[in-house]
């Protein structure tokens, strides 16, 4: 039985890049692997598996005999070329907002709902928000036990989610502030030292904090604020799930933190969610405060799971709990779930 | 009629520099001004009211004569002294976490509960916590408009909530990371570049967030959290009010921001709500996201108000906003408030 091939398309930006890391170091379930971007990139060579491979530029012809087609592109890119791929043959696995809210294309993650992923009229599975995944794979375990009915979210998002250009940007304004002793103890100036281009971001990020994420959509709400609740309740299949969420980015590189209180049909106990945490894949507690035990994203950077810690049951409701959680947003928040969800497809040709 | 003398205890500190500038700049209701600090400070000369005044050691007797005396000392500090403070006759307003619970302290914000200030049987006022005093002036304004019953609070707090040594230690960190560039994309990398001291923190702060402030009560809880709880209860009057916050530090200077979603007895709506607090004294309403304005702690450091942008309805609640607020925790957040007390209280003087 020979190997599935597989396609990455937008192998050289910044999900791309962690998933051809992904792909050298999981196992190695595929034959042949594509690597796929723009013309601009067409004839540069990456690493993957060991060994070098040309890029070639999209075009339909690439997905000829290709078995999955990793999408970690723009909207726009996905929502032109994944019903191309699909129409040649091959699953795509789409790492854009392009098809998740879609009724026809399943929503998935794979610690929560792969069977979910068998279902797939148009041959397009979609990949969640990197905000939402930050938390889902804990917030399923904790709705299998208590039953979830609300959820209350404030992020402390990365750069990293505003691609390369944030990483970048991010990075440009701690090189001009750091030394700056006395700054930041007046309004404005931070804002003179990183100067005018402040790349994707709508304020200075280094120093700050600003509460702004994606695009403005109805009555105030942000895309990304709409998307960690229009996905959750699509992920847990809860279509009524009350969720509010305020995202802020910070002045951290890669790693998304949430604090969440979650609301649960049933009283919660704090050590009774804690071992339910535990005991779930793709989720490690971390929650030993006397010891100075919590999870932070400089010590979560580059790992694979959620991790969760300052569990708490709420003082005033017995059916709530306070948590604090960091998911690398480029690894289970966006790379890392596309590749699991691949590797599902892929288990489909093995037998 | 002579106008109040006024003794500021805890002189030197961070807190402390800030009354100085405040009292400087405010409509100036004192006589004397008398600066106390700690016996290793005592001889110091700083300037206040464009003057130099010899900073004294503390001592029972610079409180003979003084009928306000502000404490912008530690918890220690002012559970002794500010009793001594007001047995030689002063109104003492302290800023510690000493009495802010004592059921015969007041704990005042002047915008919520100015009233509160002249029931004081032991002759001391409360200042509340500055995580508190971030939201609170304008969470009163919308109890007001729309009864409050819960919060559930998000705080992205500065370095500067922990004291100069914060302060110290944020710069410290900003100055070993900054061109630094690939930092922070492999989990230990910014622990190994800012190096073991870790300041007043649990974590290394820059290029990353610290869900933890305060110290550890029972459950999992934090002073810090607790007092959000319980301060915000006792301001505005509402003993059963529910409270769930997660404190959070920030590579954030000075200002302390918080997402809140904020539950009422009365339906909301969001343009109501934003006329409420645009309406607010002490509250400043930057709530235009279509032209990218919202507060932001670079924005709002070194200023008076709370600033409050991103309200929002929730989707799922007809009863809940969702909001984002930033207020300089030194200033609204500590010397401010005390100042504002401590003029309720000279104004007694004036009549």
């Amino acid at each position: 039985m020979s190997k599935p091939t597989l396609a990455v398309v937008g192998a050289t930006g910044a999900v791309g890049t962690v998933m051809l890391d992904l792909l050298s170091t999981r196992e190695d379930v595929y034959g042949e692997i594509r690597l796929v971007a723009s013309p601009r990139s067409a004839g540069k060579k990456l690493t993957v598996r060991g060994e070098q491979v040309e890029v070639v530029a999209l075009a339909p012809e690439v997905f000829d005999g290709v078995d999955v087609a990793m999408f970690d592109t723009p909207d726009e890119v996905s929502k032109q070329w994944a019903p191309i791929a699909a129409e040649r043959g091959a699953v795509a696995v789409d790492n854009s907002g392009a098809f998740r809210m879609d009724p026809d294309v399943p929503l998935v993650v794979p610690e929560v709902n792969a069977e979910a992923a068998r279902n797939r009229p148009r041959g397009i599975i979609s990949n969640p928000n990197c905000t939402t995944l930050s938390m889902i794979v804990a917030m399923g375990a904790l709705h299998g036990q208590y039953g979830l009915r609300e959820l209350v979210v404030a992020s402390y998002q990365a750069a990293s989610g505003a691609g390369q250009a944030g990483i970048d940007t991010l990075y440009d304004q701690l090189e001009k502030v750091g030394g700056n002793r006395g700054l930041g103890e007046r309004a404005g100036d931070v804002r003179r030292v990183v100067g005018e281009d402040l790349g994707p971001f709508p304020a200075p990020l280094a120093m700050n904090v600003v509460p702004w994420a994606g695009s403005l959509k109805d009555d105030g709400w942000t895309s990304e604020e709409l998307k960690v609740r229009n996905e959750s309740r699509k992920i847990l299949g809860l279509p009524d799930l009350r969720v509010s969420a305020t995202c802020v980015r910070v002045p951290v590189v890669t790693t998304h933190s949430l604090a969440v209180h979650a609301v649960f049909d049933r009283p919660v106990d704090q050590r009774e969610a804690q071992a339910v945490l535990a005991g779930s894949p793709g989720v490690v507690l971390v929650d030993d405060p006397e010891a100075g035990e919590f999870p932070t994203p400089a010590d979560v950077v580059g790992t694979d799971p959620t991790w969760v810690g300052r569990v708490r049951r709420s003082l005033d409701d017995p059916k709530a709990l306070d948590l604090f959680l960091c998911g690398d947003n480029l690894r289970k928040g966006a790379a890392l779930n596309t590749a699991q969800i691949a590797e599902l497809v892929a288990a489909e040709f093995g037998s």
